[in-house]
């Protein structure tokens, strides 16, 4: 186990790229730096005494596990609809089409998109521009369940809390948002992402940020999220929104 | 929404390759399946009642939120290791290099191995053979963390209990093990996942397990888990076992 300890140190300076030698060879190692973005003081994240206390005294949450055991990263900056997909479908159980990596069948952010869902809207597109809510409901019923969409134009804040929260008791359907992340404190523009459980001491949200490189999953205060949901996107001219998905 | 119903039944059906119509071309669709494979008796999802309850009473899953923000699946079949030491890494936040898909830093089964890890294992022959316990402790120690190995012919049931129950109350270190799948009652061969809770009234650690698209989180009794470990891994020629990981 102590092979590398001399290594270690060099990777650990402040230097751009640390020079290491292993045996004969001389190698660069990767800088090491600190991970994701700060939070603004709106936002708890999941990952601290606070935030694993809100979940603990949840009654909202039933859609917790099952999202957080398909916990997925977007592969890119665009795919963060494709990604709540496919965290959704896997956390329904739905029937999967293969994933050739592995020989076995489940939804990942390559196999989700197939020929129907190109019909709808492009790969190529959606890498240049990521999704709409309607496309984004429209890719989820390519699949057999319904997405139903809400509109934050067409919520009020008191309509939106309840249905989220009728949504996040029952494990049986899931919710999915687009919002405006500069709207809730982060950067920065349109987003999609899994929303897990509902504290009501507190009423905020937890929303799974599928762009875990960049923020921890973050309890947003509910007015804040419903906020963030009635912005506009400029590439459907309609506000943002959210979906409530359940098996047809 | 409602522009490919028709195509969505075709899919349905049970032929290998459904032919759907899109507009003016004709397009082939992957066949869907079942997900994960059934669980034998002796094993409890975590993605069910009885294991959601589980984990609900634990009083030892101080690891779980945590792991779960970060879980992964092994991107190929003998990756198990390399996604169990990205997710620890980023479940304590250390320090990670950039992940060149995002511009962020994040520990990822790719930026994970570099060149001092090629030093320990060439990354061709863990995609060959996967890692043993040393080596994946070695890993794991090219970070700032040391990482305790305790082999499974060294640790009596209660010496396994005890310092796994210790691991899972604190937040700060963590749980790896490597055991043999089919001594539990799944298929088939040695495995790398990490731990993240214990529930006392069943005796019953919670593996969270990286092949996600072959299984579910599982609840395994103590004496399964602990026997899986005292088994006999031929490339090392020592019996798998757990690492107790923690920041240095």
């Amino acid at each position: 186990m102590h092979l590398s300890r001399s290594i270690k140190q060099s990777v650990l300076t402040g230097t751009t790229i640390a020079l290491a030698t292993t045996g004969l060879t001389a190698v660069f190692l990767p800088k090491l730096n600190a991970q994701p973005l700060p939070l603004s003081e709106n936002l708890v994240a999941l990952n601290s005494d606070h935030g694993a206390l809100l979940l603990r005294q949840s009654k909202a949450k039933a859609d917790y596990v099952p999202l957080s055991t398909h916990f997925v990263t977007q592969i890119n900056q665009a795919f963060c609809g494709v990604a709540s997909v496919s965290m959704v479908l896997n956390a329904m159980a739905v029937d999967a089409p293969a994933a050739e990596a592995w020989d076995q069948n489940y939804f990942t952010q390559k196999n989700t998109l197939n020929a129907e869902t190109e019909a709808i809207i492009a790969e190529s597109l959606i890498r240049r521009q990521g999704l709409t809510l309607a496309e984004l409901a429209e890719i989820f019923e390519t699949y057999p369940v319904d997405a139903e969409v809400h509109y934050g134009s067409e919520l009020s804040l008191a309509e939106f809390r309840e249905k989220a929260i009728a949504n996040l008791k029952n494990p049986d359907d899931f919710m999915v948002i687009n919002y405006l992340r500069r709207a809730i404190g982060q950067q920065r523009g349109g987003h999609i992402s899994p929303v897990a459980a509902y504290n009501a001491a507190t009423d905020r949200f937890l929303v799974l940020d599928v762009s875990r490189y960049k923020y921890p999953p973050v309890w947003v205060k509910a007015s804040e999220l419903w906020q963030s949901l009635d912005t506009l996107d400029s590439t459907s001219g309609k506000t943002r929104g959210m979906l409530l998905v359940q098996r047809r």
